[in-house]
């Protein structure tokens, strides 16, 4: 690429953690080589944290607009949010209704291509809540703010295939993780999975895996919903009637889908190190092991959507906020990890622009070699 | 202690990998120095395993009776269970009868005092059902022999408070998981969480800690049910009805409890370093983080019997039985732990034999110094 990734940041919770891990974050002199920030905040607050956190950050110039944004510098766009009043490790109406601006400023940008994709601080889920913000996370809010777009453009052959669908993932250098279900009350997670909504958890993480992290043909492992996968029934049927079902329609659909496995000994004999990718039923299943094992360095990443969205696995971490001790570890892989996902979603698009070739590729089986040097294409 | 200890270690199921990590975690000669192995188990196999992975085995004495045991060697008491047919990597009926054979014999010399403490090789849970055995694993297995000891024993004041109740406890040098619930199906977990059930487990933790782990006031951590602790009742109100209240009774009895906390923030920001134990609702939410922390290192320790027992944390693994493949870690620090918890006990044992001093000890609050010196006890 000639010209730097603009890489949009938003500024969050402003009585979070959110400033001070983007300041310290972009505090390395060599940033400007690498990308270009475009940070969505408040100049007074970014101003306030450059002080107290930027001693060793690069360049930094406030604008209006984004025909203004430089290469060579650290671009804030000053969201003209008045007056802000800061009450540290407090949701606020007003720190919500902040967070919801400079949310709704970015997603504007990405669609222009003023900027080329978005990381976000951590939001207060309780702070945001208002007519206009009612999602329980940026996910789901952004997964609508796509589907409108869906809505409002031209006719496609297929809506419902087409209509994106916003797939959380959590990753490290190690593991890929995605869930079948997200927030719901434990009570709820058994009946909540169907086969359907683990196939298309698989298909959805196997596009994913190909498109966006630059795997050929991805491995993908399924956990089981009970312990020790049901114990043939014993420990409940979920996997026989729902999960193995969908696990051999994705292989049906040729997809390398394995399992189920249980999550214990999974993780015991570190089996994810040979997939690339983890399909885990529900939320701390798959999130409980990753993180004691990513620690600071996991990133959520968006997937589904046309444009890329990553932040770091954390929240407002409302008790040391604006104290100086919050680390920037997992910012800074949100960063970074989001650059080498636009980069492998750009040379997987340029790959597969020729339809001709592209089908040609996908209809040969796991098994079968296509010699290109001989084929005319 | 002037004697050596003597360790009771179980064949479990012959077609697991049990005779390799038995065999491999023996063979060293300082051995028998630390302490003395009695080996519950087959002659014929256990000569098999011997010349497959025993080379540096020390010498090896196969006796037919516990008053045979001799310090200074590897003792195998051969349990004459006739001429098994190994079948590798499968259950059968013959490998279910034999580990039975070998837990029966361990349990009744460890009461006897023929030896200390009984390590455990896996089972199978499928072979050694049977009319004399049916039970899910060796932890019900254990409690149910101990109850029995109890209805034929003495009278005692409040036998439902003594009745010996046998609590999981998965450690490593770090982290020690205990469970609210164990072997559930997903969709049962939720009812099955009741205030009391989460107290006991709290007070049965605490006990464990003071007695077999040497804490004298142990911090103990317990986890909500829901993701994200039930967002203020967003996702599930059991923390608020069912959690919250056993931590408040566990902590107006003393007992240091804290929380409840989200499994993937505790496990994220590593605040298991902070405690000296943690309660997990459910199996997976305890033991796929601990299990990926711990890896090969993890002990599953039986608590709350009058005897002790520990076994590796992982199952037969069929599918390398017999291989040369297994990894004897987890065993080798099941027979060490085992022994430094019953060096804890016996310690514990002694600092509590003199009740008056013990009564004054624990009527001090958490923030009182009674200086001992000056007391006339």
């Amino acid at each position: 690429m000639s010209r730097n990734i603009k890489v949009g940041i938003t500024h969050g919770d402003i009585n979070g953690v959110g400033y001070e891990i983007i300041v310290k974050a972009l505090a390395d002199e060599k940033i400007p080589e690498l990308f270009t920030p475009v940070v969505f905040a408040s100049r007074n607050i970014f101003e306030k944290a450059r002080k107290e956190y930027g001693a060793e950050l690069p360049p930094v110039e406030y604008i209006k607009n984004l025909s203004q944004v430089r290469d060579g510098r650290i671009n804030v766009l000053d969201l003209r949010l008045g007056d802000l009043s800061l009450e540290p490790g407090r949701p606020t109406k007003e720190s919500g209704e902040a967070a919801v601006a400079a949310l709704e400023a970015a997603v504007e940008a990405v669609r222009t291509g003023d900027i080329d994709l978005i990381v976000t601080a951590p939001i207060s889920k309780e702070a945001v809540q208002s007519e206009k913000f009612h999602f329980p996370g940026h996910t789901e809010y952004l997964e609508s703010k796509c589907v409108v777009d869906q809505e409002k453009g031209d006719e496609k052959e297929d809506l419902s295939e087409a209509a994106p669908k916003a797939r959380m993932i959590l990753f490290d250098d190690f593991m890929k993780v995605a869930l079948v279900t997200t927030h719901l009350p434990l009570s709820g997670i058994a009946d909540a999975i169907t086969t359907e909504k683990v196939l298309d958890t698989i298909l959805g993480l196997d596009r994913d895996l190909r498109s966006d992290f630059g795997c050929d043909r991805p491995k993908i492992a399924v956990l089981s919903l009970n312990p020790h996968c049901g114990d043939n029934g014993l420990l409940g049927n979920e996997e026989q009637e729902r999960i193995i079902p969908a696990i051999e329609e994705a292989e049906a659909r040729g997809v390398l889908a394995f399992g189920p496995f249980p999550a214990d000994g999974f993780f015991a004999t570190h089996a994810y190190r040979n997939f690339d990718g983890v399909v885990a039923m529900y939320h701390d299943q798959g999130l409980a092991p990753f993180k004691a094992l990513a620690g600071e360095r996991g990133v959520n990443f968006t997937a589904g959507l046309p444009f890329i969205r990553t932040s770091p696995d954390h929240g407002t971490a409302y008790d040391i906020a604006w104290k100086g001790e919050a680390d920037p570890t997992s910012m800074r892989e949100a960063i970074y990890k989001g650059i080498d996902i636009l980069r492998c979603r750009e040379r997987y698009r340029r790959a597969s622009a020729n339809p001709l070739r592209k089908a040609r590729m996908e209809r040969g089986g796991q098994d079968k070699t296509i010699d290109l040097t001989k084929e005319t294409l």
